[in-house]
């Protein structure tokens, strides 16, 4: 199956949780697993979207309880590694749609970057080296998993 | 949904093979999400009997290529953690069901012990207090599950 | 320089302390760099051995906070990994010395023994194969850096 | 202790390679000890440079064995975890220096920004927000040491 992260903020703005929850819903609708952090925000967002579509979601949480994962995720991964978990999430994805963040994100964007991975932003803080630009849910998802699917 | 984990070692004889698929075919006929390492052996047959009875699979593995999971594995985590993702897979189950099994195994079954969590075993190497014992894989799903499903 | 891990239980009597401090004491007279897990009872008693001898000390602890540590501590790594920590002290020594212990250091002794490593314990709850047993300090020091030192 | 990260890329210019250097033999001078991943390349300038002036090292690495660290290497932490150490270097530190680096090292600044850490960077590839810039090694030694030592 393509797993797709879909990375940003556990506190973001409507704006960008009503893109998150799109780029769920269309990532669903294209048969992709959602991964991502498995918290609020931008991680509720996908998920919330990739359900409403019968999508399968994953959350890479960063805690050691896995009632702590929203209650859209599916399959609950317990780290309990803090930041670390950044790293598995860039790992586990075939492909990183970012929208919005801080430094979280910024380090997923920069290790799914290091390991040569498409990575889709939507109104990034910072531009990668690399990173593409994507203007809505629909060109992100489609940049995404041009290739892949 | 509930998680269970499967756990053994990589390499394994054709009677562990055989209890492992039959534990892995029982966890999905009862609507349980089989957790393990994602390689072979134990790992590899948990999941095949889990895929049988249409179940979900998810491999957490130790290394960075998602291509390393077996082919019946759904979900793959990709850790690039080494045997660290031991701790990763005994902290996302709900309970865990180990099959024989070395130093791994034992590792896996002392941090989900040290959880709280239940943990049984079919003729393990080794006998750690708090360990359920099974003779069966019947026996072994039915104690994993008690007051889970 | 060689890095010899001393583990244990958090919570020990008052028997184990003295011996874990013993530990730590001849480790850094024969030039020793101790490892632990950078907390309590153990882990606090041989730093503070090794310390009375001038030693080096070296903290992996599984929190976020590098205060976390006890005051024997010269180097404190954070991992914020919980148990996950145990597995990286494993994979750091040239040799282990188990003190007593519980669920914790069962995982560390089979990850070390998994490695190869030469791991020695003193009166541990649960006896793995390979494990070599020592009756006192002395003997489990002797032991640990047979053909390291 | 006060530690200090040096992180940068393990292929590096001449140039980069002196400023590493020199960064390593303030930090030692200051009393200091230097943490980095261990490897070659900006990681092995910054240890020779702190033994140099008798300081101490510290080398997180990602792979499995003790040997890989570079010959100015002390302490070694054996992660074989890949680019998740990176995330432990961020939150091991008191402060951090990058030179030079690309998505390894953004990564690294990432995370302790977002811990809330100083970091100072020497010709960056990517300015992060809230990110120090330094033209000197002594400058960033200055401005990674104000508040500390």
């Amino acid at each position: 199956m393509i797993q797709v992260a879909v990375v940003g903020s556990e506190r973001c703005d409507e704006r960008h949780y009503r893109i998150a929850y799109e780029v769920g819903r269309l990532l669903a609708e294209r048969g992709c697993v959602v991964v991502n952090g498995g918290l609020g925000g931008i991680m509720e967002a996908s998920a919330a979207g990739a359900k409403l579509k019968g999508g399968l979601t994953v959350g890479i949480i960063p805690s050691d309880r896995k009632e702590d994962a929203n209650q859209y995720i599916d399959i609950v991964i317990v780290t309990d590694m803090g930041h670390a978990r950044n790293v598995i999430i860039a790992q586990s994805c075939d492909a990183m749609i970012a929208i919005g963040g801080g430094y979280g994100t910024i380090s997923e964007m920069a290790i799914a970057l290091k390991l040569g991975k498409k990575v889709v932003a939507i109104e990034p803080e910072v531009v990668l080296p690399g990173l593409e630009i994507a203007e809505s849910p629909e060109e992100a998802v489609d940049k995404a998993l041009e290739g892949l699917a």
